[in-house]
């Protein structure tokens, strides 16, 4: 038998804050939660009307009076309680899911239902993020096997809203990331639609890069759309690119990076679970995986891409879902800006039949294998194809009728760009081969310079792997919208140099 | 290289809430911190003059104002600061401990250091509650070898304050717990003080039983102690029955407990550091350890509780404190009453010479062993010396001792103990043998009546296992303070039935 709390349930007034916080939270007077065996982080089930939510216990002294309920703001608006409104309060029951996590814990494999409770008590906030840490700590020990990654992934899909065009095929990409400015997405959506083919992407916003695709394609149209108008959109258009985080499509995931977030930690099975959760969720069923491998991408070995490769087919399999991946290389940037509008201009550059050869070689091959898994292609002529239709202009057709449909200017000008006007020049001190230049440490550096809050702000490459340079040629710009960000992005510079020359002696050993 | 977020520092206007939060959290201006790439739950460092604390952030829209930062009471208290103060803020780094966490998922055993700087990152709150779940999770999976426990008791012993009191030996004891009205404590304390041995005793509150020690010496004497007057009261009397949560030795464990306690994760490693940290803070050398095992305790089974024995002892000579275990019958309360004033009424007969027996046994043999193993008393002769102690009056007076040496009155007679007046009694429905009488049922059962904070409430019985009962017989009283709680306790009693009479068919199967 599970100890069970028992109290009283007790009848307090509301007093709303408007502080959003991270997990739901009540705060109660400290007397009245003593006298009712209520603890800090005691989980409360809090009833209004026929509402009701589970949350975490703050206290407080005096700012809650006794007989007083502190609700922060996802609270009040969920219950739909104003100040004063009368809330019931009583001590939760244990969540059923902590049984399956221990048993996660010991070793077992997981059932469907099991997962999908798991899942479901998180969603309804049953589950603290103290116990989902638990969870995401026995997942990256023990692994999911692949039945688990399906049922993860099927309930991850169940806890949002989904897209249904009833079209088939849809076509997807994805990109494991780390690369700067790798934003390939925004050549294969318009080629794809070109093409006569649904692709209804979503993206997601930076986290530690200067720009995710969301933040990109923001400069040039409105990336928050409801899942009914991303429908509106794609059956107009036949692609669109929006901020996945906007939709609420596979709700858990939000979560689940929470929790991820704070340890970097990407246990295999989750990662695979939360990718293809997001891909079923706009129905997609071919799909390309793009993994990087490199000296500063997420991956740094071509093993450890191949064994993730192999698994995403062979769960693709399993969901109905045909999957190619591409172990891309991602020791270097990809084009030529970094941060919001500058990697805009490259594409933009590329879609006018101009830009950065290897960010444009790079999507025409992406957008040529999708055509050709896709089945719309034959083996072999996919990227041709997609030539043709970025070079005919249909590509920057499509793109701007893209824009359009989403709600920004169609006839929007590369010069238009609001790219920052803050820029300091970084020159090499001594002339040699270039060995290394850095995806994580160009980031740090554009974030200093302010992206990608500010659109503007990023860098300028002129140079790459391999380049022979000479003492005072311009390596690349920092671009800032405000000289304060300006300095504190060159003082980031000079801490983190990014640009590497090769060595004769690579390190000195002296004992 | 580790990504590290590079962001401006940035100075807000303190706005004090007095929210006392289970860890520390700032709430920002959404804009504001949009602007600065702050996200909800990302950490920052705050810093106040000369001080600084690392934080969670919450965000606000209104509430917080741009340019100002709310502080929660622990942190507001910590730095001084008083609203309208200059507060400084600015992105944390990634703990360098999350490395050592990640090791010991990866099932490597961690260094000495290691397991150091996970404890201070807790303590200086570098360390989220979901990192710490993750470790505890760790430790749960991959467990803790002998070093790995000593060195984390090293480390949580050296998280708080520790008593000197240059004195050997030093005595203790610890129950394993689980077992209702196992008041021990209050028996060995006395006899041991009397018999001319140093014994500091620190205790805990309930967390699901009726009562803890804490709860119950709380009803004769003060039990929130600072270490300097524990150290008084010990040098006069030598022993001491204070609450350890309220001396602050033993820091870390407390937020360990935060951890472990929604999940009911008691990972063996963890729970041995525990137990053994609280013992060396007060510098025992010479430890009893109750294990009682039976349904409805703690540890069900006797062969988990001999390796629990075993870790005991083996961990003990390496930090130089000789143990020894004693696995106990726990499958029956022990004594009479339940709840903190009907417990007290229980060891004051004792100590008066009646009171039930089996307290009286267990209380004399747990000091008997103890005088042994000290080598004050010759093996064999333990439980005799005790019992004349015991008898002769003199554990009585230095109870008393004790009593009004922590601020209580000395002459405090059985009558005068608060017990509430509100009495409901149980009785047989039917005539049989008594099997079963459930430890935990009671306890939430007293709980529900309004124990422990309620001291009068709980449970009186008059039956124990192995008794013969005709119906309409007094199984046992439930006493409250107020008649609201007594049918609160009595609806919980008709949910739980704690006592079980024989069967001859078990269970009915038909399919």
């Amino acid at each position: 038998m599970t100890v069970k709390f028992v109290v009283h349930p007790i009848t307090l007034k509301a007093k709303c804050f408007d502080i959003v916080s991270g997990s739901k939270i009540v705060v109660l007077n400290q007397d009245d939660a003593l006298e009712n065996d209520i603890h800090p982080s005691s989980r409360v089930k809090v009833s209004y009307k026929d509402k009701d939510v589970i949350a975490m216990v703050d206290l407080s002294t005096d700012l809650v009076k006794r007989g007083e309920i502190g609700l922060f703001e996802e609270i009040s608006t969920e219950l739909g309680v104003r100040d004063g409104s009368k809330i019931t309060v009583q001590i939760a029951p244990r969540p059923k899911s902590i049984e399956y996590i221990k048993r996660k814990m010991d070793g077992s494999p997981l059932e469907r239902d099991e997962i999908k409770l798991i899942i479901d008590e998180l969603m309804e906030n049953s589950l603290s993020p103290v116990e989902m840490a638990a969870f995401i700590t026995a997942v990256y020990i023990r692994g999911l096997n692949y039945d688990e990654v399906v049922y993860l992934t099927d309930a991850i899909v169940e806890s949002g809203e989904q897209l249904n065009l009833n079209k088939r095929p849809i076509l997807d990409k994805h990109c494991i990331g780390g690369v700067a400015n790798n934003r390939t997405t925004m050549l294969v959506v318009p080629i794809i639609a070109a093409a006569g083919m649904y692709i209804p992407k979503t993206s997601s916003r930076s986290i530690t890069s200067a720009a995710g695709t969301a933040d990109t394609m923001e400069v040039l149209a409105p990336v928050t759309l409801s899942i009914d108008e991303v429908r509106d959109v794609v059956l107009k258009t036949k692609g669109c690119i929006v901020w996945g985080g906007g939709m609420n499509i596979a709700a858990a995931d939000d979560k689940l990076i929470h929790i991820r977030r704070p340890l970097s930690l990407d246990p295999r099975g989750a990662l695979l679970a939360s990718i293809l959760a997001k891909k079923k969720s706009v129905g997609a069923t071919h799909v390309i995986i793009d993994i990087p491998v490199g000296r500063g991408a997420k991956l740094q070995s071509v093993t450890e891409a191949q064994s993730l490769a192999d698994d995403f087919i062979a769960i693709g399999k399993r969901i109905n879902m045909k999957i190619e991946s591409l172990i891309t290389d991602g020791s270097d940037p990809i084009g030529v800006g970094i941060g919001p509008a500058l990697e805009c201009k490259d594409v933009l550059e590329i879609l006018d039949g101009a830009g950065p050869m290897d960010l444009r070689e790079k999507g025409l091959i992406l957008a040529g294998r999708l055509l050709e898994l896709s089945g719309a292609v034959e083996p072999g002529r996919g990227r041709a194809v997609a030539e043709h239709i970025l070079e005919s202009g249909k590509a920057m057709k499509k793109f701007r009728e893209i824009i359009e449909a989403q709600g920004g200017d169609p006839n929007v000008k590369i010069d238009d760009l609001p790219i920052g006007d803050k820029v300091y020049s970084v020159v090499a001190e001594k002339s040699g081969r270039i060995s290394h230049v850095d995806n994580r440490k160009l980031s740090m550096i554009a974030r200093a310079a302010g992206s990608p809050f500010d659109k503007g702000a990023g860098i300028i490459l002129y140079c790459e792997h391999g380049d022979k340079v000479r003492k005072g040629d311009k390596l690349f710009d920092i671009v800032a919208e405000s000289e304060a960000k300006l300095d504190f992005a060159i003082k980031t510079m000079e801490e983190y140099n990014p640009i590497e020359l090769e060595k004769i002696v690579i390190q000195t050993i002296r004992k």
